[in-house]
């Protein structure tokens, strides 16, 4: 798909200085939206990135970015958390990567949908 | 039980677009009664499920739809439990699946049901 | 109507052993849940009582019995606020009365009714 | 502007069915998001919505699809605080009315901004 | 009644070194428990006590002994409340008191009974 | 000991209908008081029991009264906890079993004892 | 001093688009350092400015340099907060005017110092 | 008592340089321990001091040092509150006062002290 | 050191009833404080001590004491850490053991101390 | 670097009087700021240090100092959690090593980052 080319280029990434280091990169953002493929309502998700950088980190500013450019994409929970975990691990070939969808209450029912892969650094 | 199977029957699912991949879904609703068979009391549970999918995700609007459907059901937690993390098993076929019914206090006692199967992603 | 007639009538009271004193009672409870008359899908909410007594206290049984009584009708929030707030007035004759409803959060927003009558005692 | 019109025209009443009676509603919601006009990044919010009713009702579903129609608008927070603030009071005519923006931290500063008209029910 | 006069008379005094001087005494325990005198079940109350001393101060050790005297005496919520009111009213003559006992949550309703009088010194 | 015997006969059971499914229940509870024999000062507790039931689940009305048969019994915290979990365990014969009882800070001090036996569930 | 003159510089004004109805701004960090003259320990700060606006408003970014800009200036806590006042009040003449600074814990001791002109709001 | 002048004789001031503007310090500590004239066992407080500055301002290090000069004095609650009150008025002539004490849980009861004078700037 | 010998000889056991099943006793108190031997400035601790019982209980009144009479002691943290992780070890030999303590920030660092030995229980 | 070895010369250390005894360190400080090289903008941090020392203790006031040493020097997040990690290591050559940074919010981002060597104490 074009758009989804286009939004993960927006990512950039920085040389990792220690790479021979195992060390354990969070980010955490309360402000990812995108839109609901069904309905057209917007879905407002938490959004938790765990990884271990092998030679490169992401870059915090293309993040931003990033995250920003599905705001008007329709898009199910379950398939933005594999765009996120697979763009993310196209980009950094990091050493672990976990990626974690926390998506506001909807009909009374509270949902978190979450990917890993590699061997967890705590 | 015909009422149990009707029940059952509400839950439908989607196709898994990643099947290969593993990742965790949780869902979590304060919104589940149901009625005690003894003292035909309305008992309040917070409900919780987390499984591992395979080939299909569970329809959020018709897992809603299937919780409201215990409501004027008597059943004792326990069963309660049962009877969800089986109709769930027989609808999903999950890698990993539990659900836990955490029950409003009664008689000064606070009640967690449990019940897990295959391998905890944690 | 009937059906609001003999829900009232669930309500019971005990005489106030100290009618003279001015002191408060506080009641909540978790376990109070409806019908939308729109979408015929429950509503689940958490009710706080505040009343300063004359006469009578509400006896607690009887209240219980009486929110488990409002299960299978169908009431907006705001209707149910007035009903419980003047059953309660009428049955009570009470210096002060509060009713507060919290609502679970429905399309993203929460949503609280409340209505006081009297001198506020705090 | 006719944009904000047309945003204005999406909020609906229901009559108050107890309009001599005082009693207050409270609205709140964490999925409020607009474009700030200067840099082209989303803004979050948390929005408060508190009224005491005369003749109407925000009706809730209208109230929610009006949040949204804010998504792709630029305005800046003070802007936005009275608009919401002028259509809430031309819709309702409430006897009192509190309009609350908590935004998501910028550049380490919280901010929140709030607006109200009438005497505090509290 | 003589058992009540026997409890009261469990509370000693020590005198107030600055009795010119208003200032604000509060005190807190999770250890007061009666028995229900209809269904001979026991209940558990916080209990909150504050007040303004004149010429005396409850002393703390005989304070404890008195709370721990109701451990088997069938008492409903509202008379206790009473009860401790009147016994701390008739011992410190204080410039101002309030009582509040807090009731474990019984069939679903959490109950807060609580008394006060004089001048609130906040 | 007499009396033992006699509050032990106050459990009773319900069958467990899944008994070849291992699911877990936990159940806590503020409501369990007993007196220290040295001081006969009243001891409170908060209690938690977990177990995997095999053929036999608790039936929680005979435990809220078992647990307050120890109200007026003269027992030591460690004492407490070992007949608890003794008679749990020959009521149960559970696969998994854990008691905890945490004790109301005395001279400073809060303390927790805790025992269990069979392979945790968790 | 003329350092104070050019940090006070450094703050902008936006105008008020609504300056004849009275709301209220809130502006909260957790970023603001500067160094103690005495002992030339950083002091950390919460800063807390609440406002309500007559003809202009903070600019927000000008608001994040002006408080970057006491880092390495030496002061005690009472000036630091005296001069941010009043470098507020002339910037804005506003209606209301509140700010507070929370010290970091110092010598087992937590400082709070605050400072407000006009009408409270709330 | 010559002890309690030398304890006070630790407090020292430093000049207010805006004692026309009106403001408010509050300082917390939980480092203030003393024994028990009766029992000579320690007790453990929280102590919080709020004043409005007129002339003068509490030097830090000599506050700190005066609440360390009362662990091995012997004295009441009620006594030490207003042996610090007394003398911080003394010290400062402050245009409002307050100095609350909060004691450890001794007997399962909680105390907090308080004495306050002047105008609450709140 | 004599003094240390004195003091540890404060601490008392009582026999273990169960010495055969293994269980966990975990003790906890704010309530200790020693004096550093470098500043002479008294120290705050947060205490937590976890066993598992071979043939003795520690006896809580004895370490209530025990606690106490490091009051005017010099002593720095890790000593002090060691000093009661050895004492208990001695006294109890029992199958685990674990002591923490959590020292009040200073210096705007907060610091842990903690050693254990044995198989933990959890 | 010189900057860099000239911080790093701040560390000392104490002796470790319990070298061949396993326990842990864990010292936490809110009171780390440095400069973002790119925007030259104060970045704050949150620190943890855990570690199992060997011959060596850092001494405290030391560690304060090394963390102020860092106020206005240049460095990203994984740079400066490198540099503090190795500076520690060299000075102490631990038995196990964690050190965490936890960054205010940017751009509604949250980061921590964590690099840990050797076999975790817990």
């Amino acid at each position: 798909m074009d758009v989804r080319e286009k939004v993960k280029g927006i990512l950039e990434t920085i040389p990792n200085e220690f790479p021979r280091r195992s060390y354990v990169v969070e980010l955490e953002s309360a402000e990812l939206t995108s839109m609901c493929p069904f309905t057209e309502i917007p879905d407002f998700y938490r959004v938790k990135i765990v990884y271990v950088p092998d030679e490169k980190l992401v870059e915090l500013k293309s993040l931003k970015l990033y995250l920003q450019a599905f705001r008007n994409l329709r898009v199910i929970h379950e398939t933005l958390l594999n765009i996120i975990f697979e763009d993310l691990k196209d980009l950094l070939s990091p050493k672990y990567l976990m990626v974690e969808l926390k998506v506001n209450i909807r009909g009374g029912i509270e949902t978190v949908v979450r990917r890993e892969e590699g061997e967890r650094p705590d």
